[in-house]
């Protein structure tokens, strides 16, 4: 009997532990993977546009492909003491062009923020609440999560523009002392958010920060390579940038810039010695586990893109992709049953409108929700969430004027088939 | 007087913090990256022979090189709820490939063993010792450095082999016991180690971490995707890969694998809320950072390796790699002055030489220790390291029979020209 249910259990374990096998079915599955979205179609996902690579980026991503790439010369066991290719003159220039100290590669905005966090709670024990604007991505309540910490939200003006005002970063920091008797462990303000766009000015947050003595993180992961960033003139202690979202860069790689006085705080030298064998590594930093997780494709297509970043955030070129978003806004406007979401003019071509006269008419359609994106598709025009009709994102960055007529003709003629204009 | 010192700060802090400008040197020092050593060379640098891209990898690579590129069709916000691409397949399939009961992708193997760590002590908060191979890579000591954690090695039996005793964990375990009155957290073993590419069997370690109740994890890097591995027959409880290091995937990619019983602790959603808007993330994994950092050129390489994967680690494949590294050292052994390190046969072909019949040639050389670099890199051979002539690692993983002939000619004939044979 007891032979009799081994049996059982073993061939239960069988099924679902079944071990795979090589087979035509497998390399059909996955040797055909392919995309060819932005080539067919323009892609006015907010995500998707920023990151798109440059032809310098291209090139460098099919000579730098396989695995480890970057670190064929590395000679001191760190990628950003990596001569050749330039890791270290650009790590330097990245941190001219942002102005600020230090700049060191992360996995994502989202590592970068969580570092930053992780490092200031050991410096600061006791303050465990971190202000955060009520626009914030949710990686920003996740890094605050993850160090154990409690949030407190900076309220917003609500519908229709969500705006942010200063006098409220500090009644909140005012709140947080009263509340604590200690000042917050840390205020984030998101450049421009993920939901409206809205651009978010850092200057008197700054200048708020610098009042009550607290440092300041710029969650600059949709601005930073979109927009120019100078860290120094806002008092910006940190910033977290997404270099795959923004920067040109295949991902994913995140950038974290910090003052010199945070140094020693990011850059934590390895202090582990094995009991038997003595080994350390004093070179190795530990808050990154050695070294952060780019060294290939990610940090090399970001170097590659970044004159074009340098470029692309001059103030004509930021002045000409705002009015493409404001180009769109204005000749859509005109359709009855839209409502633009968020602050106008755009300063970021991030956009959020309301699209109650596309909601009606998915009540009746065949396709529901979906047929939005379906009419989308079927004029070139992709990245819309799929059976969503009530609200749409888009962003224009970086599309050509052609382009951006294109987007505006396809939204217009889709209105004109539904009797809404 | 007050308006001098200032204005020499100011002019001061211009130096230090000069912003970067566009111009042409700008461009022409990032905008032409390029490495074509795997074209015009035989790349035998262990980090980087596991890693080459298959072709079906770089197809995905162009494709998919753009930032967020695989998150084209995410529709509940998760990585691995992608259906399109086959995220969701590949996951169940990579789980079934190593039999074990969980798959999730990491930034890297070092970010599986630190999560590993972090989960299993806020488990077991007064378990604060991890014993470790003394073979382990330093990324094993920060993962635990990371946590807070101590470090207890297991011995090997020194020079030539550097064995690894099975009886020496046990031993390590009771001692630790001993020691404080706790077993200790974790038992980690480097399947395949970075040094002596010593083939370290999991089997025996798994049944003493099974006596003793204690988890087990394996360190794969070099090994997941090189060598078969079955968790579910070795006793392992996590398993870390590098996918850059030895699958074949565009870095940085890592997997972590578990059984279903630390499922809750890997896999923690998010609890947190905001004060004010009351919003909540429950469907994002808070130890992830809501998705692992792989979303784009990463993991779809990973994806169109995987065939090519499965097949490379079956039996006839895996014999024909050893052999490779073998039919090397065979012929070079004849050298005066060359001692292989590390456990003969080999069975991964990562190989460490002592070479002092180099190191004497290099004393008097007008190149000193760079003339073995040099002299290989004139017969098409690169991956030594700079400056190095006492030691020398290399890998034939994947070469063809003919670039092993060609790599074991090179060396003969620089024994040749330096008469040592």
């Amino acid at each position: 009997m007891i032979v009799v249910i081994i049996a059982n259990r073993s061939s239960f374990l069988r099924i679902i532990m079944d071990k795979l096998e090589y087979n035509n079915e497998l390399v059909e599955k996955y040797s055909t993977l392919s995309r060819r979205v932005n080539e067919e179609y323009i892609n006015i996902h907010p995500i998707q546009r920023g990151g798109l690579l440059t032809p310098e980026a291209y090139k460098a991503l099919i000579s730098f492909g396989d695995g480890y790439s970057l670190c064929d010369n590395c000679l001191k066991g760190r990628l950003d003491k990596i001569e050749n290719p330039p890791v270290i003159d650009f790590l330097n220039d990245c941190a001219k062009y942002f102005n600020i100290d230090n700049i060191m590669p992360t996995a994502a905005a989202r590592e970068s923020k969580r570092l930053v966090i992780e490092v200031l709670s050991k410096r600061e024990p006791k303050k465990r609440i971190v202000i955060v604007d009520s626009l914030s991505h949710y990686t920003t309540y996740l890094a605050i999560e993850s160090n154990n910490l409690e949030v407190r939200e900076v309220p917003n003006q609500g519908y229709p523009e969500f705006k942010l005002e200063p006098k409220d970063f500090e009644k909140t920091i005012q709140d947080v002392f009263k509340e604590n008797g200690e000042y917050p462990l840390l205020v984030v303000l998101t450049h421009v958010d993920y939901k409206y766009g809205n651009y978010n000015d850092p200057k008197p947050i700054g200048e708020i920060c610098k009042k009550y003595d607290i440092p300041f993180l710029l969650n600059a992961a949709y601005s930073g390579g979109v927009l120019p960033i100078d860290c120094n003139d806002l008092n910006i202690d940190f910033i977290a940038c997404s270099s795959h979202k923004s920067m040109a860069a295949s991902g994913p790689i995140g950038l974290v810039g910090f003052k010199e006085k945070y140094n020693n705080d990011i850059m934590v030298h390895s202090k582990i010695q094995g009991n038997l064998t003595s080994k350390s590594f004093p070179n190795k930093i530990c808050t990154l586990m050695g070294c952060p997780p780019v060294y290939g494709a990610p940090l090399i297509t970001l170097m590659a893109s970044f004159p074009t970043i340098v470029r692309r955030t001059q103030k004509d070129q930021v002045k000409e992709e705002s009015e493409k978003a404001n180009y769109v806004l204005d000749k859509i406007k005109e359709i009855e049953g839209i409502d633009v979401l968020g602050k106008q003019p755009k300063v970021h071509p991030l956009t959020n409108i309301k699209t109650k006269c596309f909601e009606e008419i998915a009540q009746t359609h065949p396709r529901k929700g979906f047929f939005l994106r379906e009419e989308f598709k079927n004029r070139g025009v992709i990245g819309l969430l799929p059976g969503i009709s009530k609200e749409m994102k888009f962003s224009t960055y970086g599309l050509s004027w052609n382009q951006v007529k294109h987007f505006t003709n396809a939204f217009l003629e889709i209105a004109e088939k539904y009797h809404l204009i």
